[in-house]
């Protein structure tokens, strides 16, 4: 049965994840709409990839009854408002992380889906990677033994992108790219919350995280470490300790296409891409896009792999990084 | 000129430390005598190393007219006693690292130092690395572009070895090993205060600790994370990134035999041992050595690598790490 997509946005993440859609069968999902604040955009993108319907505005691809599901890729200060603007009109959602812009806002969208009774799922893509499916193989049958340490870092030079440095758009390190490692270690502790939260961190003058290093505490002596910046190139890993091995998710560790176990290497390549991307491997999107269509196939409202549970946790963890650092959002005060 | 080597203790470290002088030129260094609590141990040492003379006590070490310096190999919560005790003797002293168990005790031996006249230095092996030379080259002439963060790792199983485990043999995971990071940090850092220190650790049942994160914030937005466990084996590397580059310290970063800058690894091997070691890479010990020797023959009661200001700086962040994580030794209280 074809799941047909609606687009929300013609971003450059929206044509990556239209892109990633075209890599799994026609007969499975079908991308039936994009809508963008302009029309003319939204034309265009439509063109591109054979999109046979194009809105300018969001409200008009809320109101389309043939669509099944809306990929949300606006920016995050975004999120809540298209979030429930979709799920108020019955619609589905996958929306991009963060899922909004703190702890108050995820809470209203889960709601929403809840009173909706639609399907909710924020895009953490790296969850649905083979890599992260073989890391919790590993993990439950402890091939490395007993879980003592994780570790993460993301930081790529994005000072000189608007919506990674203004406030109002949602910047700062941590909500943009320190999500992932962040995602990543909570995934390997099983969504489980932490016993402390410290974190450190600098901010450039706009007010928002340049760089920020976020140490876990877990149950059973177990810690984790976060390092992510938007001023420099980190090695981008991600490391798993244990008492009998190591599991190293080699960069870049956001869309992993290989893994380290005891310094033996298997490769899980990304499908190709049939039109060039502005991401990295983002066709390896089609893993979560696939878990939406086998949940929305299952009446399910939520994926167990990335639970509206695990959306909180992260999205509570993030409030108190950014509270111990000082990193205020308007939504923040509403 | 040769220097005359004291050897205090007949342990483990003691065994590398005078397999490492050995790798240096005879005229330059001799190991004139070995004094353990135990002179059946000590006469052993002496035969095995073909060392003159062998004390079974650490008081007649100290009363050799012909001894130059002493170098210190016993565990931490002796090195102030044995330090003074050289010291007071007109002994210079290279003592194991850490120089004690907390900041009072290192300024008691900088002050027994400076009252004595004589050369005093921890011996933080690694500064004295050919890899370390290299990397404050590459810093100093910005090879890497702006300094932005320092991650160091030092994981190894020892909960089953007493001195590790238990507190008062000084036992812990940031005591023992942790401070290889520490150091390698403030090196660095170039042995610059840090404006903040947050620690998050985990503690055995003797009360020391098993596992410490470190996140240390300095001058400039720059930021550094040290990670240390005594139950699981880590990564144990060291990288530094900058905004052009990155420079890598791959395993085992606290002896380190390569480096990898960009990408780019340069080999530096350590001298082959004439006897089977106790430690890794064990005969690097004869660059701190060679250090001792410039020192000496300069007339310097300090070294500029590893003054006694690094030492204190050191001292005074684990006692903060400590403090907040809440290991506390009896020594805290006198």
């Amino acid at each position: 049965m074809v799941i047909r997509w609606g687009i929300c946005s013609a971003g450059k993440i929206s044509h990556d994840f239209t892109v990633a859609l075209k890599t799994l069968p026609a007969e499975n999902h079908q991308v039936l709409a994009v809508a963008a604040r302009d029309l003319k955009r939204a034309q265009e993108f439509a063109q591109k990839h054979s999109i046979p319907r194009a809105y300018g505005c969001y409200e008009d691809l809320a109101k389309d009854p043939e669509i099944d599901v809306v990929y949300v890729g606006t920016i995050h200060p975004h999120h809540l408002s298209h979030g429930v603007l979709f799920m108020n009109a019955q619609k589905n959602v996958l929306c991009e992380k963060p899922l909004a812009m703190n702890l108050r806002e995820v809470q209203e969208l889960i709601a929403s889906a809840q009173n909706n009774h639609v399907f909710l799922m924020e895009a953490v893509w790296t969850r649905f990677f083979p890599v992260s499916l073989e890391i919790g193989r590993l993990l439950s049958q402890g091939e490395v033994g007993e879980l003592k340490l994780a570790r993460a870092d993301f930081g790529v030079p994005l000072t000189h992108v608007p919506r990674a440095v203004e406030k109002e758009l949602g910047g700062g390190a941590l909500l943009d790219i320190g999500i992932y490692c962040l995602q990543f270690v909570l995934m390997v502790f099983n969504g489980e919350r932490p016993e402390s939260i410290q974190a450190t961190g600098v901010c450039l003058d706009t007010g928002v995280d340049e760089a920020m290093v976020i140490t876990l505490k877990f149950s059973g002596h177990r810690l984790a470490v976060c390092t992510c910046t938007i001023s420099a190139e980190l090695p981008n890993e991600a490391v798993i300790v244990g008492t009998k091995g190591t599991i190293k998710v080699p960069a870049h560790m956001w869309c992993p296409t290989s893994l380290l176990v005891n310094g033996v290497e298997t490769q899980y390549p990304v499908p190709e891409p049939t039109l060039p991307l502005n991401f990295i491997n983002s066709t390896g999107m089609c893993y979560e896009a696939e878990e939406v269509r086998r949940c929305l196939l299952a009446g399910l409202k939520q994926s167990s792999r990335m639970s509206h549970a695990d959306s909180a946790l992260l999205a509570e963890i993030m409030d108190e990084a950014r509270r111990q650092v000082g990193v205020v959002y308007s939504q923040d005060s509403q």
